[in-house]
């Protein structure tokens, strides 16, 4: 059973659920392949605008996001640029996992999120993420050059292209073996699904 | 505890949180207060698309509502005029409560999600909503003066104003004493909510 989850660095939901997924995966028997896409070139086909445009949805987002990091014990601190949009994460996990490998790559968003998220860093920043890189033994030289590839922009832009092909309008957003699941307040049944899919196999 | 219902007839999340708010509140010791409302008029303030008019979100709501239906052994079988925007099913519930008290209006909104969502009938069709009214005892020739009645009509209207300023951006949306759950997804959260409110009282 292969996940494949997309989700944007920018999205606090997409947070939830990057913490959550491989533990998922792992319980069940499935593989995660790993998606950064960027929510606003998806919501083209919705037309919902960003949630942090309009007052009363970002209230309930920021009050909603609050509550279910609590009650589920989440660590939830987002740094004081939260919200913006994020280019460059996901930009720097496409070179990593082209130059490093998935493991790498995969290392290096968790990492973004929960510098973001918990504990209140910028990642924005370029420098906060060659940190990030270096620390996991990638050359800083090439990691700033190759967020600045134009390979690796253009590969960036096609995910998107490739995630409004399978449907995916959202994030999180997972597909299991094209089984589709929208938000991280479906992972409840994500993990009843792969549950019975692993008890069926 | 009193919980703000906000719903729309024309949406099948709405029908499963009709089904389960009324047994929450019970086993919690709160009372509802149904609030019909038209969810384009809501969706204003997000610029959201109605989801039957975006394919892929579509196919997704789809298959998402008939699979937690099973998963919840929810009866599930819309009527073929599914989907489509409903006015006069939630002008003749407010027409109910003015006439007949809130628990006639609520006996009316129940049975008409139930007709359309699991029953497979029209409540789009004067004659379906005719025959839920006279089925519960209300005259006839009233009930259907008082759907055309402008005051019935503006009142309907005025609802959706008031949501948008209990900032109110979807359905189903609950506020529990003010505290916002948005979507029949947040049940679960809303209920363990309200346990714990019980708890504290």
């Amino acid at each position: 059973m292969v996940l494949d989850f997309y989700f944007d660095f920018a999205s606090g939901y997409s947070y939830f659920a990057a913490r959550r997924i491989e533990w998922l995966a792992a319980a069940n028997g499935a593989t995660v392949r790993w998606h950064p896409v960027l929510l606003p070139a998806l919501t083209e086909v919705t037309k919902v605008l960003p949630s942090p445009l309009v007052p009363s949805k970002w209230r309930y987002v920021s009050r909603d996001t609050a509550r279910t990091a609590q009650e589920e014990a989440i660590p939830f601190n987002p740094s004081s640029a939260f919200p913006q949009m994020l280019v460059a994460p996901g930009r720097a996990m496409l070179w990593i996992r082209a130059a490093h490998g998935e493991q790498a790559a995969v290392s290096f968003a968790r990492t973004c999120f929960q510098a973001y998220y918990a504990d209140g860093v910028d990642i924005a920043d370029k420098a906060v993420l060659l940190g990030i890189a270096e620390a996991q033994g990638i050359d800083g030289a090439a990691f700033l050059a190759g967020l600045e590839d134009p390979s690796i922009k253009a590969q960036f832009k096609q995910g998107n292209e490739e995630a409004l092909a399978q449907g995916v309008f959202g994030v999180p957003f997972v597909l299991a073996d094209g089984e589709p699941f929208w938000g991280y307040d479906r992972f409840p049944q994500l993990e009843r699904w792969l549950a019975a899919a692993r008890r069926a196999a």
